[in-house]
């Protein structure tokens, strides 16, 4: 595993986030951290609710957290999951809402917004662009060259 | 431009469903047509709210419509759009929702559902599958060998 | 139980779209059913997602279905559901998502839209105006008067 | 204008946030700030997207802002909002998501969560319960007593 030691310190916050992550319905619970440009690190967790369609995936808290702290240039997202029985032993995601939601950020943040996917164990993560997770993506305008 | 006549047919009636879309706020209309796996060409248009997080894309409503009718297996989904003011020179392409919200449908569909993106003059159109809409898919089961 | 035989035929609508309803993860099932200003009934259901975030109520599948057809004036809704292993002894009523979503669907129908909420058994339903279901709307514009 | 001290201090904060509000679409702002069972003050604002239904309002960013601390018991929560070129003369209330959203933060902290709603001049507040913004909840669990 290649990840640097800021990348390692961001992973970690992002596994130590869990802990807060609520979910009573499907046992699900996912961490996220970001590294800002300016370079803190914030993290938050996933947050459900008794109608589904209105959980907040860790991705899009995290960023909700940074931007009240006036951070909205994100260089850095580290995911990683757990089930209240077991591990994943693949590398989590993000689902469809959050790449969207990402997408604006990773708009309007000079350079790379970079999202690591991480198993549960760490021991399989994966480094994907905005371009990667969501491409022909959905825009009335062009995304700014950078 | 090599669609095929069913194909041009689909989106056809994608284009004539933009007179439905509903949306007094953006002013932006969007229409979408499926196939289904029996042949049938099923047609809807976005719906718009004053609460936008609550914004109903036109690949969702036109999923709603065909299930409705007992049709979830899927093979083709056509979009197109248009301004209130102007026409989009750019092939609209799935929301993030949309494409979640599609990478199941594609999952329980035997065959890959084929998502044709138009401009608004159908000069420009992209086929894409799910697979290139939502690479590395947030998923909590395998996607079933087809 | 005081349904006319026009509501009566509307929730036989709901409960029978309820075979339709797509839920392999959480096994919940809702059939929902429209009557347009113009009398036509139509129905959906609900539609589940591996992102449980994407999740399409029956309530807004239904509209989708109607307006794909050119119906967005809407007098009555009927709603109703059941668990796979078990019947719900009390009615289902809207999630938030979905009354934000009919409050726009009332606002531009002349007259109120009335959401009838239904137990499995239909032993007990409840009548509700979107002002009873949303009090202290979210909206920048003024509801117009009817 | 009846509000306490603390209450004024939670409106302030609310205000305050509103400078980190995102909205270069519709260009509407919204300030949120809880108030901890343990009397911490956390504020968030409102963050758009280019796909407007996943625009993220300021009540779920604080909740998640709240949350990545490590408070999930939120006993008051403040609400405004301005235009880009004009204050609005009404409160803002919570959308439907919300309200359900912050249905469960209300059921799972003891006693009520209050949501304080402020024009933008703040000479016009509603001080509401869940029970007041989201009457005949949708449940499949009892709300427990308190």
């Amino acid at each position: 595993k290649d990840l640097t030691p800021k990348e390692k310190l961001l992973l970690k916050a992002a596994e130590k986030a869990i802990k807060h992550a609520y979910n009573p319905y499907s046992h699900s619970f996912v961490g996220a951290a970001v590294l800002t440009k300016s370079g803190e690190i914030i993290a938050a967790s996933s947050i459900a609710n008794m109608s589904s369609s209105v959980n907040l995936c860790a991705e899009r808290c995290v960023i909700a957290a940074a931007n009240a702290k006036g951070h909205r240039h994100i260089t850095k997202l580290a995911l990683i999951a757990r089930a209240e029985t077991h591990d994943y032993e693949e590398p989590v995601t993000p689902c469809g809402i959050c790449r969207q939601f990402l997408y604006e950020i990773d708009m309007i943040t000079p350079g790379d917004l970079i999202v690591l996917c991480s198993n549960t164990k760490k021991t399989k993560i994966y480094r994907l662009t905005l371009e990667e997770l969501l491409p022909y993506p959905y825009s009335r305008y062009k995304k700014p060259a950078k």
